[in-house]
């Protein structure tokens, strides 16, 4: 398996999409939220660029929305961009449609590959054990406002741990190398970071806390080219749907 | 100091130049290069995009021409991108031109900023000495072809790793961490690398050897917005050039 990391998705050429699978990681927060609402039985999830487009799918397909904008909630919204509340209650059997500042932009990005993951540490392992048998898997970290975030490649690395060996570019490695060597102390890594800082000030701690766990959720949000929603890929499907 | 790292030189953005010092490094090889011919005596060194360019300074100016693509000297020139040939005999007293894969186009997409250096892991020390006093420093790696190179990012964290405490953005936090967790073994991290492996298959062992020593020289490219050439700024000159 030949393993490229993107350290930021704006590298990512459109008229070059990912030739095999694509994974796309913004753990603080919108993969996160994306796999925590999929793990708590959502059953279609689309993520859009705009706010106008997130209305229209409310609209159309009665699709809760949920985002943000400056990390904060947006007006009229039903859900914010906290994993904390994507519970059964809130979206269980529901459709959501998100939208956020750099993960679905990311997405976007990454439109073009054959089969597109959304990932992060909760589920980096199930993300893994789906990626198997795949030649070409090209890892894009969703960054903040375009800039490299630590917290992604570290997903990235956790990921590459899982997978085992790999013939891996240059980001893979050194993303593999700060997860090896920082995963008993991530909080403490991240903790300088303006964007972990920021969430912390304005009251989102228990989302880091939520955010930063390991191998806990076995959801990981898909898509096939051509569809528009994500929806469960659990690992046990990985073998049916190949 | 407030110091942002741009894990591939192609993320710069034209309209956004660099506001106080830009540094770029391309260790493996050119910065390596351009700082060995200075340390050698080379009175003043061009880097070009094209051969075209190399050629018409070579003519005009006088100059020596140095470089590669594909990591192999260019017909006709005089020198090869491998730093040990850049000796005193070779280059004291001498005008340099050089074009490079990466390298010099990474100085193209930094061309921008008031203030210019070219480091590397040898002067790391010295570069680091140079910058103190800055507000704004925008470290870019030049990667290989338009893509993240780690021994770029190991030398950005040797120069953070010299420059003390100052305000980081996550790559520097990243290449800072990966630089004091594996100082001690930069061969050994780098071994898996497509370009280390490169090197080293076309006989340029010797080279990386070279080219991953740390703190031997004092000469560090500069040049101010508006020169053409770069020349040496010592250590000691901080003071006087400010």
């Amino acid at each position: 398996m030949r393993v490229t990391v993107y350290p930021v998705h704006t590298l990512l050429r459109a008229d070059r999409p990912p030739r095999g699978a694509a994974v796309v990681i913004d753990t603080l927060r919108m993969t996160t939220v994306a796999a925590t609402a999929l793990e708590n039985g959502c059953q279609a999830l689309w993520a859009v660029s705009t706010i106008e487009e997130a209305n229209a799918l409310a609209q159309s397909a009665g699709a809760l929305r949920g985002g943000e904008r400056g990390a904060v909630k947006i007006d009229g919204f039903e859900l914010s961009n906290s994993p904390l509340e994507y519970t059964r209650e809130a979206v269980g059997g529901r459709r959501l449609v998100l939208t956020t500042t750099n993960g679905t932009q990311a997405i976007a990005s990454a439109a073009g590959a054959p089969r597109l993951y959304l990932a992060c540490l909760r589920n980096a392992g199930a993300a893994a054990r789906l990626l198997r048998g795949e030649e070409d898997v090209a890892i894009v970290l969703a960054g903040t406002g375009g800039r490299f975030s630590l917290e992604d490649a570290l997903t990235a690395g956790a990921i590459l741990d899982r997978l085992g060996a790999c013939e891996e570019d240059d980001m893979a490695l050194a993303a593999r190398t700060l997860y090896r060597q920082n995963r008993t102390a991530i909080h403490e890594l991240l903790s300088p970071c303006a964007h972990y800082r920021h969430l912390q000030a304005i009251g989102y701690g228990a989302d880091l806390d939520f955010c930063l766990k390991e191998d806990c959720a076995d959801a990981v949000p898909f898509r096939l080219a051509g569809e528009e929603a994500f929806h469960t890929r659990a690992t046990h499907e990985t073998e049916e749907m190949k």
